[in-house]
This record gives structure tokens, C-alpha cells and sequence, in this order.
């Protein structure tokens, strides 16, 4: 899993029928700086994240534990959003 | 999963049975500011895309279940063609 | 699977269900040299691991065996903690 | 997945038993300008592919899928040898 | 899959109880020219790999399979130690 920020929201109006109820996010994966590291990803959102918000992606049959449909043809969520993290030891 | 740009299509006479009915998709990941990452995935095609469509691409299992057959030898699908998408707090 | 370095805690108090009994630890995985590449993981914690310990880091289906539970919408987490290596012959 | 060169062959002689009947191929995986990536991977040939010759490679358990036997301790498979792409109006 | 180099050992007591009995080995993944990617994973052994060697290493489910016990908690393992390899058309 990585910890992202969300970028914003991606939309689709021609899609595979077992993601049409989804909402889909853009993620800007964090390095261990907490800089983006230039990657993009997309993930269903769970938790009602929005831009700007630090958020924790899980992805593969993960992600479709997360939206409660096995058969939602997704493999990446937002399953939290990050309150606090604490680097100190290790900057 | 990954915003992608599709580069066009590819085509292979040769190949394995369980895969032999479906459209195969060149695709550009793109990176946080939109631009190709240099990388070229190939995904099944469920939603008639065309060359320099952006597309959500979706990996593992989660590629059969958007073709709807789970004996399909694939690991990356295109679910959706996008509209729209709005990075405007983090550009 | 990778061996990586505890860099610290990170809380979620929005989160999916499933995940809402689990600790997550910020993880960065080492290169052949046993730096850090600059990634920032996230994964769940099963052996009580802290700041600074060298862990092994497992992907997919197997955090959730790790987790003992396979509805847990996690893709990442620590197996073990490192006691000893040995990369002798290679240095 | 992704759009690979055959480089050439891998012998095995000591490996687990589940994959003694396979032959396995060194595959570089090639670039947006079509150009190897500098990585080498090795998948199973299910395709009867030669060195030189452009393949699609799926990962996971499509490549057990490709084989035909969901035992088979394998996690990559080349699924197609490519006749034809067309990139025209993306080049 | 990829080919890595045996880099040495790793050891862990504290670990999650379904690996307990297993060796991991620490590899790194070669790049086209079969020199190290600067990458260090680590995978569980089943054929009896030494430092030095060069082995194929297979990831998530087939990792399992492998070790013959679907309930381990790993996601890699070398599956096989290479004899021989032929890159000749392609150097």
C-alpha cells in the first residue's frame, strides 16, 4: 500500500458496468520525503477523501474488499484518510 | 489503477485460446502532470477506445472481470474512457 | 517481498471498516546497498515492529493471510522483523 | 501488461516441480518509443515465441490461465507474438 | 517473474506463524545486460539457492504454490536456479 494526496477527481461517463456506482480519484503517490513522486493513480474512493487530503491506497482484490463488491472490476482504493504520521525518528 | 493515453492498437494472430475474441489497446500511462511516463502498457479493450482517448486502466483479476470471463489469460483492461478530471488545487 | 525500514506510524481515523482493528507503520524499502530507494510504503504491522527495525514487507493475498482474516481491505503488510544478514559474498 | 522482445532462453534444471514442463523466456519489456526498457523478465512461452520476436506478456494469475494449469507456481506467461501496431497518430 | 542474483540470507524470529519454517533469501533482480537493478527483494526458497546464484523468482500467488502451502504469508520465491541462458541474437 502507499500513502498518497489526492489531485482530484477523474470522470467517465463510458465505463464497464460494475464501476458505473464508483467515484474515482486522482492519488499522487508520496516518497519518503512526502513529495510526490511524479506517478499518477486512480482509485475508487470509500471514505469521501478530497483534494488535498492524505489518503492510504490499497490496491488489487483489496480495493474491491473496500467497495464491498467482489466483482467490481477496480484494483486500487482510498481505504483511509490520514489524520497523522509521525517520521521523526527516521528524517 | 493508472490515467493512461492510448497510443493505438496491437495485433497478434498467434496467441492463446482463452483471449482470442478480444481487442488489444497500446496505452501511455500518464504521470502528475499529464505527460506520458515513457512507459507502453497493453490492455483488453471493453469500451471502444480509440488513439489519443485518456483511459482508467485496471490490472489483475480485475481486468477479467471487466471482460466478464474469468478464464480470460489478461492482467490489464481498459474500464473506462474519461471525460473530465479537475487537478485544479494541486496543478 | 521486500526488506525495508520502519520510518514511523500513520493514523487513519476514517478508514474502511474492515482495516479499523489494524496499526499501520510507514515503510521505506531498502536497495541492494541497504538504502532507502526513496519510496514510501505503508503496511499493516502483525509483529509489534517500531522506528528503525529492518522488516520484511509482503504483498497482495498474503498481508491478508498475515492479518488472519481475507476480508481485510489491506495489500501490504510486515511478516517479520529482521535479526541478521548476510550479503557477504556480494558486497 | 505489457509489450515486450524476446531475448532469448532460460534453462532451469533445479526448480520446483509444478513448473518442470515449461519453457521460460527472457523478455525485454519495451518503451512508449519502442525501445527496451532496460529490464529483463522471464515468463513462460506458451506461444512458441523466438528471440526477436515483439510478445504481449500477462502477469499473475493470467499467467497460470495461459498455461492451463492454476498450479503451476508461474507469474508471468507470454500470452501473444504481436503480427502488426499501429502508434501513427501518437508517434 | 524476474532473474535475480542470490545477494545472501535474512533472518527473522519474530515473524507471522505460517512462514516460521521457511528460508528467505535476499535477491537482486537483473536488468537486460544481467547487471543488478539496484533493487533487493526478498524471496522464500525452495530449491536450495546460494549466494551467487542465479535463480527465477516468481511473485504473488505463485509463491504459494511453490512453497506447497496456500496459507503462507509471502508474495515471492525462487522457484528455480538458472544453468544456463542464451541472449545471443539480442546483445
Amino acid at each position: 500500500m502507499r500513502i498518497g494526496e489526492v489531485a482530484g477527481n477523474v470522470w467517465a461517463t463510458r465505463k464497464v458496468e460494475s464501476v458505473r456506482s464508483l467515484k474515482f480519484l486522482l492519488v499522487k503517490p508520496l516518497d519518503m520525503n512526502l513529495k510526490p513522486t511524479g506517478e499518477l493513480w486512480v482509485a475508487a474512493d470509500l471514505v469521501d477523501a478530497g483534494a488535498g487530503d492524505r489518503v492510504l491506497v490499497a490496491t488489487g482484490r483489496a480495493a474491491r474488499l473496500a467497495v464491498g463488491d467482489e466483482a467490481a472490476a477496480i484494483s486500487a482504493a482510498v481505504i483511509g484518510v490520514v489524520d497523522a504520521l509521525d517520521m521523526g525518528r527516521n528524517k
